[in-house]
């Protein structure tokens, strides 16, 4: 027996049995007694109730006892609460660095029973076929994964990266006609584009919303909010405190509150949260999201824990496992299929205590986890019934023998455009470095400048071997090299080392297991995380991905590197200001121009 | 220059556009200055703002005096609160006697700009033509008129009365996917057959889930919430008090709460509201809705008043205003259009008083109210463009001549099967009367009794000249005769009169017109409400017809009737307990008997 979206059967071919049971005239399969029920429709909790489950939905919830026939299968909730499942509104799969199958058994374990994916990164990979595959990988999964199609690949333009994907208006709108799990277009990231009117990028938002799909927002800076919602825009992840939040919600937009680890600067929940804790807008229109979560990082910072974030923060319990469940529902125009415990609705219950940890996971009625162990019938489906790639999505990595590294380094004296490293990692910072090779060999003028080598190579297999060469400062690397098929978003191969011979070491290892992060030290690997999918996925469980990290950030640290992996691989995203890495060498942004790595000493250069 | 729904071009034609004006570097055409702004995303009012309005939408809501160019025409809201217009979750056009086109006018004066609108009546009547022509009708509205496909046509079977309509579940499947107004399956009136499994109403609700669609409910009695609920059933609007909507809304159903004018028996949202109020359920799955409206009632009791009862009931006005707004487009998944004043949305916007009265309608950006005036843009809609029905559906009355409309009166003792009427006119009961003509002649008995005579006349064409034949006890009628072809559900023409001369000049002004309202009093007709299309809907606009059905009313009163019009016309409704009259005859509800009007004698009855 699988266990995925499609083991319950549509709502409109079991009406009359679901009648049936709550009318007490066919016995349910199943009931869930001694419960008290978090209702997301009244945010209320409510005592002495069971719920009857048939078909895979909830046939009805009733008053505690209710239930006194025969043929039903009991558990026993113990005086717990029962919940919907939650909905993560905004999730990229692709930065668990699993599939959508392995993503699952860490979603249920958190009580998360649907989420809303943008394949970004798989698409600025393999394109529309990428996309196409991880929608098969999402329908063999235990899990209610449903696809905003991926709506700004390439990020930039061929003049300033070689992307694999280039996701047109016309792709976008057959993808919409050819599934019906996209629900929506993702992230239109470019929003200043948006904002100056551009063509393509109000194209591709008219495919979605000449076929009455919703559009989703990724935007900064409270001056773009107005022209942005005005373009068709109703949601975004990227309110970072208190005032923008509260502009999005006015203007339109289904404000998404993101949570992350604590540690990282996706945190912004508790700041964003404050349009509502203090400013006094109605939470109706807000939900949660984790947008990235890294494999290590599911089981402690999952979408429950954002919703206890919230709880922390200054809502209430009901109110934050509504953001985290009917509000996502309802902004994709599903909330009667999941995000409450509704009669009819898909039997997606999570049994929690009092403190909101999820203790129990129905799916589709279906126990999944049990007491936080994940039961036979997961267990089944993660081993046997998951999805397989095609072998293409292995083929990811085409990289030419012989490149080059690292640059030739000049002995005149010269100006080096670097790309300054500093936490939280999201923005680096260009600075100018004067550097006369007179003073000091190169060896000693990194010393003293914190600098190492980085390179960018091209791996789509759409040139002859682009390098982008550029210098690193403040990144921390004191020995050996780092090296990533993971590089945003063209998901070219970044490299950072202090030598050529270990970036060689790294680069080599990347190509062979066609994509992953590694670690060398000494010239030899440390530690990686093989990712032969697209390069961007592992084709392992959650568990053993979440090992390979945790060593591999332990590597990564021992290295002295104090940009996480997280950030080091934003490296080449030339949409963040002030300069990037890519395969065509060192951008600016947002002038968007590409600069040499070395210039003549000019005066007003930091000696 | 039409103004229609259509006036407005698509969100994903203009959103460059919109972009433009909402940064700034396009003039909007219009600038609402002056104003507080009802957030119904936030559910606050906010000081100190202006609307930039372009091709029909906002382009953006912005800071007092942020509009210093040129190129826009300006309003001066002094002050006043800007809101969305409201939306009618729930509304059958028909109840008020009038055209889709007519009823724009009555709606855009109460600052109402969308309903979605169940046309059950003329479904009734004229099958799916009937439906296509309103829905016709609809599109050249000024107003957002969707619908929701009559979902119980007819309400009973053939045995039990004869219908013009017959919506199958083919029939109502090929509606859905011919029409994209079709937004949701209208009210599934037979709840106790859904309840109970009933094969051909779960193939009706399961054309609308298959396709995506929500189901709206009718609803009564807290035994039937579960199972109606489990059948896919999503809102309702009978909610009547406090317990049985609180038990909607945590099975999963919106609460659409209906005002009425306080005498009539509809005004339930001062008891429902309750489980908001006491109970202490969010808001934000409930929505107000009118279901029904005489003409002469839309002026007074429209749902900008239905509002304002939700804020003297308890709730804040912009609790009040989200119901009646917002929440109404979220059901039905439009709140990207309509609903809010959300940036890119139709420019469908409502000025208010403090006491949220409407004072000025701005429909899709066109002023159609002015300081509560219709601005010559709407004149010349309402004049000029509006819809005519074809000349088939002013044929719909076809009625032998030479019917009898009394029965034989027996000279032996009797038991008779009376309907007896009593307020609020809704549940008929069956009471049966001993007569003894022995005791005194028959007028004698009547008077007694409080006896008048009834009859039922199948106006569809459908038989020879069905005629079920009654006796009203307690209806009032101490004069001439009333009819009306508006008469639950299937239209047919309900006649009562005191004798078979007065109900035959009633019958026969009635089958002139081709339907109507008449009122006769010592044989001459005294007030008349002519309904030529389809026996329903006048053809004149909103205030002719509310004078009309004033004066038909005060004539109706001054007969003695003790059910108004809007209860004497459910007398032939055959799902409503206890006894109602058809054209097949008497009817018992539940127990489905057709029953003879004299029995012999029998020990027991009410003498």
């Amino acid at each position: 027996m699988t266990l995925t979206r499609f083991s319950v059967p549509p709502l409109s071919t079991v009406t009359r049995h679901l009648a049936g049971v709550a009318h007490g005239r066919i016995a349910p399969d199943l009931v869930i007694r001694d419960a008290r029920i978090l209702s997301t429709y009244s945010e209320r909790i409510i005592p002495n109730r069971e719920i009857w489950v048939a078909q895979g939905r909830i046939a009805a919830v009733k008053p505690a006892d209710s239930w006194r026939g025969e043929g039903a299968a009991l558990y026993d909730a113990a005086g717990g609460i029962l919940a919907p499942g939650l909905v993560d509104s905004h999730v990229h799969i692709e930065s668990s660095l699993i599939t959508a199958c392995a993503y699952a058994e860490a979603a249920l374990l958190n009580g998360v029973t649907t989420i809303f994916c943008d394949s970004h990164e798989i698409g600025n990979v393999l394109d529309r076929d990428g996309v196409e595959w991880m929608l098969e990988d999402a329908r063999a999964a235990p899990l209610n994964i449903f696809l905003t199609v991926p709506s700004t690949v390439p990020a930039t333009a061929p003049e300033f990266e070689t992307a694999g994907g280039d996701l047109t208006p016309e792709k976008i709108g057959a993808i919409f006609d050819a599934w019906p799990e996209a629900a929506a277009l993702g992230e239109k990231m470019d929003f200043v584009h948006v904002v100056m009117g551009d063509a393509r990028s109000h194209a591709i938002i008219a495919e979605a919303l000449k076929r009455g799909r919703p559009v989703s927002g990724h935007c900064y800076g409270r001056e773009f909010v107005a022209a942005y919602a005005a373009s068709g825009v109703t949601d975004t992840h990227e309110a970072i405190d208190r005032e923008i939040a509260n502009d999005f919600l006015e203007a339109g937009l289904w404000v998404f509150l993101r949570g992350g680890p604590p540690t990282t600067p996706w945190h912004s929940l508790p700041q964003a949260i404050k349009a509502v804790t203090e400013l006094g807008a109605s939470a109706k229109r807000v939900c949660i999201c984790t947008d990235d979560r890294e494999a290590d990082d599911l089981a402690m910072f999952g979408l429950d824990w954002v919703a206890r974030e919230a709880v922390r923060a200054g809502v209430s319990r009901e109110t934050a496992w509504s953001m985290g469940s009917l509000h996502g529902a309802t902004r994709y125009g599903m909330d009667g299929e999941f995000g409450a415990l509704g009669h009819s609705r898909r039997a997606d219950i999570v049994l929690l205590n009092d403190a909101l940890e999820p203790q129990s996971t129905w799916y589709g009625g279906v126990l999944a986890v049990d007491q936080r162990r994940i039961t036979p019938a997961l267990e089944a489906q993660l081993e046997s019934e998951r999805y397989v790639y095609p072998k293409r999505a292995y083929e990811t990595v085409t990289v030419p023998d012989g490149l080059v590294l690292t640059p030739a380094l000049p002995s005149e004296p010269v100006t080096v455009n670097t790309v300054k490293t500093e936490l939280p990692g999201i923005v680096l910072i260009h600075e100018q470095v004067a550097i006369d090779p007179a003073d000091g060999d190169w060896p000693a003028q990194f010393d003293k400048h914190g600098l190492c080598f980085a390179a960018v190579v091209e791996r789509h297999g759409k040139s002859a071997g682009n390098v982008g060469l550029g210098l690193l400062k403040d990144f921390g690397l004191n020995n050996g090299a780092v090296a990533s098929s993971v590089g945003h978003d063209a998901h070219n191969i970044i490299v950072a080392g202090r030598t050529e011979a270990d970036m060689q070491v790294a680069l080599a290892a990347v190509r062979e297991s066609q994509g992953g992060i590694v670690v060398v030290k000494d010239g030899v690997v440390v530690a990686r995380v093989d990712l032969p999918i697209a390069g961007l996925l592992s084709d392992k469980r959650v568990s053993v991905v979440a090992e390979e990290a945790a060593a591999m950030k332990a590597a990564w640290a021992e290295l002295g590197c104090t940009l996480p992996f997280m950030g080091f691989n934003l490296v080449p995203l030339a949409v963040i200001p002030e300069i990037r890495l890519t395969d065509k060498g060192l951008v600016t942004v947002p002038g968007m121009e590409v600069l040499s790595l070395f210039e003549p000493m000019r005066s007003g250069a930091n000696a």
